[in-house]
Protein backbone atom coordinates (compact mmCIF):
# COMPACT_ATOMS: atom_id res chain seq x y z
CA UNK A 1 0.00 0.00 0.00
CA UNK A 2 1.18 3.37 -1.27
CA UNK A 3 -0.28 5.69 1.38
CA UNK A 4 2.17 6.73 4.76
CA UNK A 5 0.20 5.76 7.94
CA UNK A 6 -1.27 9.56 8.57
CA UNK A 7 0.36 10.08 12.62
CA UNK A 8 -2.25 11.66 14.60
CA UNK A 9 -4.95 8.60 13.97
CA UNK A 10 -6.68 11.40 17.04
CA UNK A 11 -7.21 13.54 14.26
CA UNK A 12 -10.75 13.71 12.17
CA UNK A 13 -9.53 14.87 8.96
CA UNK A 14 -5.99 12.96 9.31
CA UNK A 15 -8.62 9.48 10.12
CA UNK A 16 -11.07 10.00 7.42
CA UNK A 17 -8.14 9.79 4.90
CA UNK A 18 -6.47 6.79 6.08
CA UNK A 19 -10.11 5.58 5.61
CA UNK A 20 -10.41 6.46 2.03
CA UNK A 21 -6.84 5.14 0.95
CA UNK A 22 -7.88 2.41 2.40
CA UNK A 23 -11.52 2.18 0.76
CA UNK A 24 -9.59 2.96 -2.70
CA UNK A 25 -6.95 0.85 -2.34
CA UNK A 26 -9.29 -2.21 -1.35
CA UNK A 27 -11.04 -1.48 -5.10
CA UNK A 28 -7.61 -0.84 -6.75
CA UNK A 29 -9.16 2.08 -7.66
CA UNK A 30 -5.72 4.39 -7.78
CA UNK A 31 -5.41 3.87 -11.39
CA UNK A 32 -8.25 6.24 -11.73
CA UNK A 33 -7.79 8.45 -9.04
CA UNK A 34 -4.81 10.96 -11.07
CA UNK A 35 -4.28 14.72 -9.74
CA UNK A 36 -6.07 15.72 -13.24
CA UNK A 37 -9.35 13.45 -12.71
CA UNK A 38 -9.56 14.06 -8.74
CA UNK A 39 -9.95 17.71 -9.64
CA UNK A 40 -12.64 16.78 -12.29
CA UNK A 41 -14.38 14.91 -9.77
CA UNK A 42 -14.47 17.57 -7.09
CA UNK A 43 -15.91 19.89 -9.79
CA UNK A 44 -18.19 17.26 -10.40
CA UNK A 45 -19.63 16.91 -6.77
CA UNK A 46 -19.25 20.96 -6.51
CA UNK A 47 -22.39 21.40 -9.12
CA UNK A 48 -24.44 18.46 -7.30
CA UNK A 49 -24.23 20.71 -4.31
CA UNK A 50 -24.98 23.68 -6.50
CA UNK A 51 -27.69 21.84 -7.87
CA UNK A 52 -29.69 21.82 -4.78
CA UNK A 53 -29.79 25.62 -4.44
CA UNK A 54 -30.03 26.39 -8.29
CA UNK A 55 -34.08 27.74 -7.48
CA UNK A 56 -34.22 28.65 -4.03
CA UNK A 57 -34.71 31.72 -2.85
CA UNK A 58 -32.36 33.00 0.04
CA UNK A 59 -34.98 32.63 2.30
CA UNK A 60 -35.81 29.02 0.94
CA UNK A 61 -31.81 28.07 1.21
CA UNK A 62 -31.97 28.79 4.77
CA UNK A 63 -34.60 26.79 5.66
CA UNK A 64 -34.03 23.23 4.09
CA UNK A 65 -36.27 20.33 5.04
CA UNK A 66 -34.60 17.73 6.71
CA UNK A 67 -34.53 15.59 3.94
CA UNK A 68 -33.09 18.08 1.31
CA UNK A 69 -30.29 18.87 4.27
CA UNK A 70 -29.20 15.26 4.64
CA UNK A 71 -28.55 15.18 0.63
CA UNK A 72 -26.87 18.39 0.75
CA UNK A 73 -24.71 17.05 3.64
CA UNK A 74 -24.04 13.66 1.30
CA UNK A 75 -23.03 16.08 -1.22
CA UNK A 76 -20.87 18.36 0.81
CA UNK A 77 -18.92 14.76 2.12
CA UNK A 78 -18.59 13.85 -1.51
CA UNK A 79 -16.88 17.25 -2.05
CA UNK A 80 -14.74 16.86 1.29
CA UNK A 81 -13.35 13.40 0.11
CA UNK A 82 -12.18 14.21 -3.10
CA UNK A 83 -10.44 16.99 -1.96
CA UNK A 84 -8.65 14.40 0.75
CA UNK A 85 -8.01 12.06 -2.20
CA UNK A 86 -6.25 14.89 -4.49
CA UNK A 87 -4.68 16.00 -1.49
CA UNK A 88 -3.19 12.57 -0.39
CA UNK A 89 -2.25 11.97 -4.80
CA UNK A 90 0.02 15.89 -4.36
CA UNK A 91 0.86 15.58 -1.12
CA UNK A 92 -0.33 18.67 0.06
CA UNK A 93 -1.53 19.46 3.82
CA UNK A 94 -4.91 20.12 3.31
CA UNK A 95 -5.11 22.09 6.97
CA UNK A 96 -1.47 24.11 6.44
CA UNK A 97 -2.41 25.35 3.13
CA UNK A 98 -5.73 26.72 5.09
CA UNK A 99 -3.88 28.04 7.34
CA UNK A 100 -1.71 29.94 4.83
CA UNK A 101 -4.30 31.07 2.57
CA UNK A 102 -6.34 32.22 5.77
CA UNK A 103 -3.41 34.24 6.34
CA UNK A 104 -3.11 36.18 3.16
CA UNK A 105 -6.94 36.59 3.07
CA UNK A 106 -6.08 38.76 6.49
CA UNK A 107 -3.49 40.64 4.60
CA UNK A 108 -6.02 41.28 1.71
CA UNK A 109 -8.91 41.70 3.45
CA UNK A 110 -8.18 44.42 6.58
CA UNK A 111 -10.96 44.33 8.36
CA UNK A 112 -10.79 48.07 8.24
CA UNK A 113 -11.16 48.11 4.40
CA UNK A 114 -13.39 44.86 4.30
CA UNK A 115 -16.09 45.36 6.49
CA UNK A 116 -19.25 44.58 5.64
CA UNK A 117 -18.39 44.66 2.16
CA UNK A 118 -18.14 41.51 -0.50
CA UNK A 119 -16.03 43.49 -2.95
CA UNK A 120 -12.75 41.24 -4.38
CA UNK A 121 -9.65 42.73 -2.47
CA UNK A 122 -8.18 44.06 -6.29
CA UNK A 123 -11.34 46.58 -6.65
CA UNK A 124 -11.24 47.44 -2.70
CA UNK B 1 -20.94 36.14 18.06
CA UNK B 2 -23.19 33.69 16.81
CA UNK B 3 -21.10 30.68 16.46
CA UNK B 4 -20.51 28.08 18.98
CA UNK B 5 -17.14 27.50 20.41
CA UNK B 6 -16.11 23.83 19.44
CA UNK B 7 -15.39 21.46 21.79
CA UNK B 8 -11.75 19.69 20.57
CA UNK B 9 -9.87 22.64 19.99
CA UNK B 10 -7.56 19.90 19.47
CA UNK B 11 -8.71 18.89 16.30
CA UNK B 12 -7.58 20.49 13.11
CA UNK B 13 -11.03 20.50 11.12
CA UNK B 14 -12.77 22.06 13.81
CA UNK B 15 -10.11 24.50 14.91
CA UNK B 16 -9.71 25.75 11.45
CA UNK B 17 -13.40 26.20 11.28
CA UNK B 18 -13.56 28.48 14.58
CA UNK B 19 -11.06 30.47 12.93
CA UNK B 20 -12.78 31.19 9.87
CA UNK B 21 -15.86 32.15 11.81
CA UNK B 22 -13.83 34.60 13.66
CA UNK B 23 -12.35 35.94 10.04
CA UNK B 24 -15.76 36.11 8.65
CA UNK B 25 -17.00 37.30 12.24
CA UNK B 26 -14.73 40.41 12.44
CA UNK B 27 -15.43 41.59 8.92
CA UNK B 28 -19.26 41.61 9.25
CA UNK B 29 -19.40 39.08 6.18
CA UNK B 30 -21.96 36.59 7.84
CA UNK B 31 -24.51 38.65 5.83
CA UNK B 32 -22.90 37.19 2.52
CA UNK B 33 -22.07 33.96 3.87
CA UNK B 34 -26.03 32.47 2.95
CA UNK B 35 -25.99 28.69 2.59
CA UNK B 36 -26.92 29.43 -1.17
CA UNK B 37 -23.85 32.25 -1.77
CA UNK B 38 -22.03 29.68 0.04
CA UNK B 39 -22.64 26.65 -2.50
CA UNK B 40 -21.59 29.30 -5.03
CA UNK B 41 -18.79 30.19 -3.79
CA UNK B 42 -17.51 26.44 -3.21
CA UNK B 43 -18.23 25.85 -6.88
CA UNK B 44 -16.68 28.74 -8.31
CA UNK B 45 -13.26 27.64 -6.15
CA UNK B 46 -13.32 24.14 -7.80
CA UNK B 47 -13.38 25.62 -10.93
CA UNK B 48 -10.32 27.56 -10.37
CA UNK B 49 -8.91 24.49 -9.03
CA UNK B 50 -9.91 22.55 -12.65
CA UNK B 51 -8.44 25.54 -14.43
CA UNK B 52 -4.67 24.18 -12.91
CA UNK B 53 -5.31 20.90 -14.90
CA UNK B 54 -7.26 21.39 -17.92
CA UNK B 55 -5.10 21.30 -20.58
CA UNK B 56 -2.33 19.46 -19.01
CA UNK B 57 -1.89 15.42 -19.64
CA UNK B 58 -2.25 12.77 -16.90
CA UNK B 59 1.40 12.23 -17.00
CA UNK B 60 1.97 16.19 -16.85
CA UNK B 61 -0.72 16.42 -13.56
CA UNK B 62 1.48 14.59 -11.72
CA UNK B 63 4.37 16.38 -12.19
CA UNK B 64 2.98 19.64 -11.22
CA UNK B 65 6.01 22.27 -10.77
CA UNK B 66 6.63 23.75 -7.05
CA UNK B 67 5.12 27.30 -7.90
CA UNK B 68 2.10 25.32 -9.72
CA UNK B 69 1.50 22.90 -7.07
CA UNK B 70 1.25 25.92 -4.38
CA UNK B 71 -1.06 27.49 -6.60
CA UNK B 72 -3.02 24.05 -6.55
CA UNK B 73 -2.61 24.23 -3.07
CA UNK B 74 -4.09 27.22 -2.68
CA UNK B 75 -6.88 26.76 -4.46
CA UNK B 76 -7.85 23.35 -2.28
CA UNK B 77 -7.61 25.54 0.68
CA UNK B 78 -10.41 27.50 -1.07
CA UNK B 79 -12.43 24.87 -1.26
CA UNK B 80 -12.23 23.64 1.57
CA UNK B 81 -12.56 27.11 3.82
CA UNK B 82 -15.79 27.49 1.81
CA UNK B 83 -16.59 23.41 2.94
CA UNK B 84 -16.44 24.36 6.24
CA UNK B 85 -18.61 27.91 6.07
CA UNK B 86 -21.46 26.09 4.46
CA UNK B 87 -20.85 23.22 7.18
CA UNK B 88 -21.37 26.00 9.84
CA UNK B 89 -24.06 27.72 8.19
CA UNK B 90 -26.40 24.71 7.70
CA UNK B 91 -24.92 23.13 10.79
CA UNK B 92 -23.78 19.73 9.07
CA UNK B 93 -20.95 17.77 10.86
CA UNK B 94 -18.74 17.49 7.89
CA UNK B 95 -16.84 14.52 9.58
CA UNK B 96 -19.99 12.48 10.51
CA UNK B 97 -21.35 12.92 7.00
CA UNK B 98 -18.64 11.86 5.20
CA UNK B 99 -18.21 8.73 7.81
CA UNK B 100 -22.01 8.21 6.70
CA UNK B 101 -21.35 8.85 3.01
CA UNK B 102 -18.24 6.08 2.83
CA UNK B 103 -20.82 3.48 4.94
CA UNK B 104 -23.06 4.52 1.56
CA UNK B 105 -20.51 3.75 -0.72
CA UNK B 106 -19.13 0.55 0.41
CA UNK B 107 -22.61 -1.10 -0.22
CA UNK B 108 -22.80 0.66 -3.55
CA UNK B 109 -19.00 -0.35 -4.69
CA UNK B 110 -18.70 -3.65 -3.09
CA UNK B 111 -15.23 -4.56 -3.63
CA UNK B 112 -15.74 -7.72 -5.52
CA UNK B 113 -17.78 -6.28 -7.94
CA UNK B 114 -16.20 -2.42 -8.26
CA UNK B 115 -12.13 -4.00 -7.87
CA UNK B 116 -10.46 -1.93 -10.89
CA UNK B 117 -13.51 -0.37 -12.91
CA UNK B 118 -14.57 3.18 -12.75
CA UNK B 119 -18.32 2.09 -13.39
CA UNK B 120 -21.11 3.90 -11.61
CA UNK B 121 -23.02 2.17 -9.43
CA UNK B 122 -25.87 1.77 -10.99
CA UNK B 123 -24.59 -0.07 -13.83
CA UNK B 124 -22.02 -2.32 -12.18
CA UNK C 1 -45.07 37.88 -23.19
CA UNK C 2 -42.31 40.01 -22.15
CA UNK C 3 -40.10 38.45 -25.20
CA UNK C 4 -39.64 40.27 -28.65
CA UNK C 5 -40.04 38.61 -31.59
CA UNK C 6 -36.21 37.75 -32.51
CA UNK C 7 -36.08 39.49 -36.10
CA UNK C 8 -34.12 36.86 -38.18
CA UNK C 9 -36.10 33.40 -37.70
CA UNK C 10 -34.22 31.64 -40.22
CA UNK C 11 -31.11 31.57 -37.68
CA UNK C 12 -31.14 28.62 -35.85
CA UNK C 13 -29.74 30.50 -32.77
CA UNK C 14 -32.44 32.83 -32.63
CA UNK C 15 -35.10 30.37 -33.31
CA UNK C 16 -33.72 28.27 -30.39
CA UNK C 17 -33.99 31.34 -28.25
CA UNK C 18 -37.59 32.01 -29.29
CA UNK C 19 -38.66 28.77 -28.80
CA UNK C 20 -37.28 28.36 -24.81
CA UNK C 21 -38.74 32.39 -24.32
CA UNK C 22 -42.20 30.09 -25.21
CA UNK C 23 -41.88 27.40 -22.83
CA UNK C 24 -40.42 28.85 -20.21
CA UNK C 25 -43.36 31.83 -20.54
CA UNK C 26 -46.29 28.32 -20.52
CA UNK C 27 -44.98 26.93 -17.43
CA UNK C 28 -44.59 31.06 -15.61
CA UNK C 29 -41.05 30.08 -15.00
CA UNK C 30 -40.00 33.63 -15.41
CA UNK C 31 -40.13 34.07 -11.85
CA UNK C 32 -37.24 31.10 -11.22
CA UNK C 33 -34.77 32.52 -14.22
CA UNK C 34 -33.06 35.38 -12.74
CA UNK C 35 -29.42 35.69 -13.71
CA UNK C 36 -28.19 34.26 -10.81
CA UNK C 37 -30.39 31.14 -10.96
CA UNK C 38 -29.35 30.81 -14.37
CA UNK C 39 -25.85 31.02 -13.87
CA UNK C 40 -26.19 28.50 -11.20
CA UNK C 41 -28.21 26.31 -13.61
CA UNK C 42 -25.72 26.67 -16.53
CA UNK C 43 -22.93 25.90 -14.26
CA UNK C 44 -24.60 22.67 -12.57
CA UNK C 45 -25.22 21.12 -16.25
CA UNK C 46 -21.64 22.22 -16.76
CA UNK C 47 -20.70 19.78 -14.36
CA UNK C 48 -23.39 17.17 -15.39
CA UNK C 49 -21.38 17.64 -18.68
CA UNK C 50 -18.05 17.01 -16.91
CA UNK C 51 -19.36 14.03 -15.29
CA UNK C 52 -19.17 11.91 -18.46
CA UNK C 53 -15.39 12.37 -18.80
CA UNK C 54 -14.25 12.48 -15.14
CA UNK C 55 -12.81 8.94 -15.32
CA UNK C 56 -11.80 8.01 -18.82
CA UNK C 57 -8.84 8.30 -20.48
CA UNK C 58 -8.50 10.74 -23.28
CA UNK C 59 -8.10 8.09 -25.53
CA UNK C 60 -11.63 6.63 -24.19
CA UNK C 61 -13.29 10.24 -24.38
CA UNK C 62 -12.57 10.53 -27.98
CA UNK C 63 -13.92 6.97 -28.68
CA UNK C 64 -17.17 7.60 -26.82
CA UNK C 65 -20.00 4.65 -27.43
CA UNK C 66 -23.34 5.79 -29.14
CA UNK C 67 -25.11 5.73 -26.16
CA UNK C 68 -22.24 7.79 -23.99
CA UNK C 69 -22.13 10.59 -26.90
CA UNK C 70 -26.21 11.11 -26.89
CA UNK C 71 -26.19 11.46 -23.30
CA UNK C 72 -23.30 13.80 -23.42
CA UNK C 73 -25.30 15.89 -26.42
CA UNK C 74 -28.21 15.98 -24.59
CA UNK C 75 -26.18 17.56 -21.70
CA UNK C 76 -24.40 20.04 -24.17
CA UNK C 77 -27.95 21.31 -25.06
CA UNK C 78 -28.65 22.08 -21.22
CA UNK C 79 -25.84 24.02 -20.95
CA UNK C 80 -26.63 25.93 -24.74
CA UNK C 81 -30.26 26.62 -23.51
CA UNK C 82 -29.61 28.03 -20.23
CA UNK C 83 -26.94 29.87 -21.58
CA UNK C 84 -29.43 30.72 -24.27
CA UNK C 85 -32.01 32.22 -21.48
CA UNK C 86 -29.35 34.20 -19.59
CA UNK C 87 -28.30 35.85 -22.50
CA UNK C 88 -32.08 36.74 -22.62
CA UNK C 89 -32.59 37.87 -19.03
CA UNK C 90 -29.37 39.98 -19.94
CA UNK C 91 -30.31 41.43 -23.19
CA UNK C 92 -27.08 40.04 -24.47
CA UNK C 93 -26.37 39.24 -28.08
CA UNK C 94 -24.40 36.00 -27.52
CA UNK C 95 -22.70 35.79 -31.52
CA UNK C 96 -21.64 39.65 -30.96
CA UNK C 97 -20.26 38.83 -27.61
CA UNK C 98 -18.52 35.51 -29.16
CA UNK C 99 -17.02 37.99 -32.58
CA UNK C 100 -15.57 40.35 -29.57
CA UNK C 101 -13.76 37.70 -27.28
CA UNK C 102 -12.24 35.97 -30.43
CA UNK C 103 -11.15 39.14 -32.05
CA UNK C 104 -9.35 40.15 -28.00
CA UNK C 105 -8.29 36.07 -28.01
CA UNK C 106 -6.19 36.99 -31.48
CA UNK C 107 -4.62 39.76 -29.69
CA UNK C 108 -4.25 37.98 -27.09
CA UNK C 109 -2.96 34.76 -28.48
CA UNK C 110 -0.95 35.79 -31.67
CA UNK C 111 -0.32 32.96 -33.90
CA UNK C 112 3.38 33.25 -33.84
CA UNK C 113 3.65 33.34 -29.76
CA UNK C 114 0.85 31.03 -28.97
CA UNK C 115 1.55 28.63 -31.73
CA UNK C 116 1.60 24.64 -30.01
CA UNK C 117 1.47 26.02 -26.46
CA UNK C 118 -2.02 25.59 -24.24
CA UNK C 119 0.43 28.32 -21.81
CA UNK C 120 -2.22 31.43 -20.41
CA UNK C 121 -1.33 34.48 -22.10
CA UNK C 122 -0.20 36.23 -19.30
CA UNK C 123 2.73 33.67 -18.90
CA UNK C 124 3.15 34.03 -22.97
CA UNK D 1 -7.38 21.42 -42.21
CA UNK D 2 -9.64 18.84 -40.45
CA UNK D 3 -12.50 20.63 -40.09
CA UNK D 4 -15.62 20.76 -42.84
CA UNK D 5 -16.68 23.54 -43.92
CA UNK D 6 -20.39 24.24 -42.73
CA UNK D 7 -22.69 24.54 -45.20
CA UNK D 8 -24.71 27.56 -44.73
CA UNK D 9 -22.50 30.50 -43.55
CA UNK D 10 -25.38 32.57 -43.38
CA UNK D 11 -26.21 30.71 -40.07
CA UNK D 12 -24.55 32.70 -37.15
CA UNK D 13 -23.85 29.75 -35.20
CA UNK D 14 -21.94 27.63 -38.04
CA UNK D 15 -20.13 30.97 -38.59
CA UNK D 16 -18.81 31.08 -35.20
CA UNK D 17 -17.84 27.46 -35.14
CA UNK D 18 -16.03 27.65 -38.43
CA UNK D 19 -13.88 30.81 -37.25
CA UNK D 20 -13.40 29.30 -33.95
CA UNK D 21 -11.87 26.34 -35.79
CA UNK D 22 -9.62 28.32 -37.77
CA UNK D 23 -8.12 30.20 -34.94
CA UNK D 24 -7.26 26.67 -33.10
CA UNK D 25 -6.19 25.58 -36.68
CA UNK D 26 -3.76 28.44 -37.03
CA UNK D 27 -2.40 28.63 -33.52
CA UNK D 28 -2.38 24.08 -33.91
CA UNK D 29 -4.16 23.92 -30.58
CA UNK D 30 -6.54 21.18 -31.87
CA UNK D 31 -3.79 18.72 -29.77
CA UNK D 32 -4.94 19.96 -26.30
CA UNK D 33 -8.72 20.45 -27.66
CA UNK D 34 -10.22 16.79 -26.98
CA UNK D 35 -13.14 16.37 -25.16
CA UNK D 36 -11.98 15.59 -21.56
CA UNK D 37 -10.09 18.87 -21.79
CA UNK D 38 -12.98 20.54 -23.50
CA UNK D 39 -15.37 19.82 -21.69
CA UNK D 40 -12.74 20.87 -18.30
CA UNK D 41 -12.43 24.40 -20.11
CA UNK D 42 -16.05 24.48 -20.40
CA UNK D 43 -16.45 23.98 -16.72
CA UNK D 44 -14.02 26.35 -16.23
CA UNK D 45 -15.48 28.94 -17.93
CA UNK D 46 -18.83 28.67 -15.90
CA UNK D 47 -17.22 28.99 -12.97
CA UNK D 48 -15.96 32.09 -13.95
CA UNK D 49 -19.43 33.16 -15.39
CA UNK D 50 -20.50 32.07 -11.64
CA UNK D 51 -18.18 34.18 -9.55
CA UNK D 52 -19.70 37.70 -11.10
CA UNK D 53 -22.61 36.86 -9.20
CA UNK D 54 -21.77 34.66 -6.21
CA UNK D 55 -22.36 37.76 -3.26
CA UNK D 56 -24.76 39.76 -5.28
CA UNK D 57 -28.36 39.53 -4.36
CA UNK D 58 -31.30 38.82 -6.37
CA UNK D 59 -32.03 42.23 -6.84
CA UNK D 60 -28.50 43.62 -7.84
CA UNK D 61 -28.18 40.61 -10.17
CA UNK D 62 -31.04 41.73 -12.27
CA UNK D 63 -29.14 45.45 -12.27
CA UNK D 64 -25.38 45.08 -13.13
CA UNK D 65 -23.46 48.10 -14.07
CA UNK D 66 -22.41 48.47 -17.60
CA UNK D 67 -18.60 46.85 -17.34
CA UNK D 68 -19.97 43.94 -14.89
CA UNK D 69 -22.60 43.27 -17.63
CA UNK D 70 -19.59 43.74 -20.49
CA UNK D 71 -17.25 40.80 -17.74
CA UNK D 72 -20.29 38.45 -17.76
CA UNK D 73 -20.83 38.75 -21.76
CA UNK D 74 -17.19 38.10 -22.56
CA UNK D 75 -18.01 34.48 -19.69
CA UNK D 76 -20.63 33.81 -21.99
CA UNK D 77 -18.49 34.09 -24.56
CA UNK D 78 -16.08 31.77 -23.70
CA UNK D 79 -19.04 29.06 -22.79
CA UNK D 80 -20.27 29.39 -26.01
CA UNK D 81 -16.92 28.69 -27.92
CA UNK D 82 -16.13 25.77 -25.68
CA UNK D 83 -19.56 24.15 -26.32
CA UNK D 84 -19.13 24.97 -29.72
CA UNK D 85 -15.28 22.97 -29.97
CA UNK D 86 -16.84 20.64 -28.01
CA UNK D 87 -19.63 20.08 -30.69
CA UNK D 88 -17.16 20.38 -33.17
CA UNK D 89 -14.86 17.44 -31.80
CA UNK D 90 -17.64 15.56 -31.36
CA UNK D 91 -19.78 15.49 -33.87
CA UNK D 92 -22.59 16.81 -31.82
CA UNK D 93 -25.09 19.30 -33.57
CA UNK D 94 -26.10 21.56 -30.86
CA UNK D 95 -29.00 23.16 -32.30
CA UNK D 96 -30.90 19.45 -33.48
CA UNK D 97 -29.78 18.16 -29.59
CA UNK D 98 -31.37 21.31 -28.24
CA UNK D 99 -34.44 21.18 -30.17
CA UNK D 100 -34.55 17.31 -28.71
CA UNK D 101 -33.87 17.71 -25.49
CA UNK D 102 -36.86 20.78 -25.63
CA UNK D 103 -39.05 18.10 -26.83
CA UNK D 104 -38.20 15.69 -23.76
CA UNK D 105 -38.71 18.29 -21.37
CA UNK D 106 -42.22 19.50 -22.80
CA UNK D 107 -42.72 15.72 -22.03
CA UNK D 108 -40.99 15.72 -18.55
CA UNK D 109 -42.45 19.13 -17.19
CA UNK D 110 -46.30 19.05 -19.20
CA UNK D 111 -47.49 22.33 -18.89
CA UNK D 112 -50.30 21.70 -16.53
CA UNK D 113 -48.61 20.17 -13.95
CA UNK D 114 -45.37 22.44 -14.06
CA UNK D 115 -46.57 25.68 -14.09
CA UNK D 116 -45.34 28.08 -11.52
CA UNK D 117 -43.24 25.59 -9.97
CA UNK D 118 -39.22 24.83 -9.95
CA UNK D 119 -39.98 21.24 -8.84
CA UNK D 120 -37.60 18.51 -10.66
CA UNK D 121 -39.69 16.23 -12.54
CA UNK D 122 -38.92 13.00 -11.17
CA UNK D 123 -40.62 14.99 -7.81
CA UNK D 124 -43.89 16.68 -10.20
Amino acid sequence: MRYAVPMDMDDSLRKLSAELAHFVDERDWDQFHNPKNLAMALAVEAGELLEHFQWLSEVEAEALSPSTREEVAMEMADVLMFLLRLADRLHVDLIESAGKKLKLNRQKYPVEKARGRATKYDKL
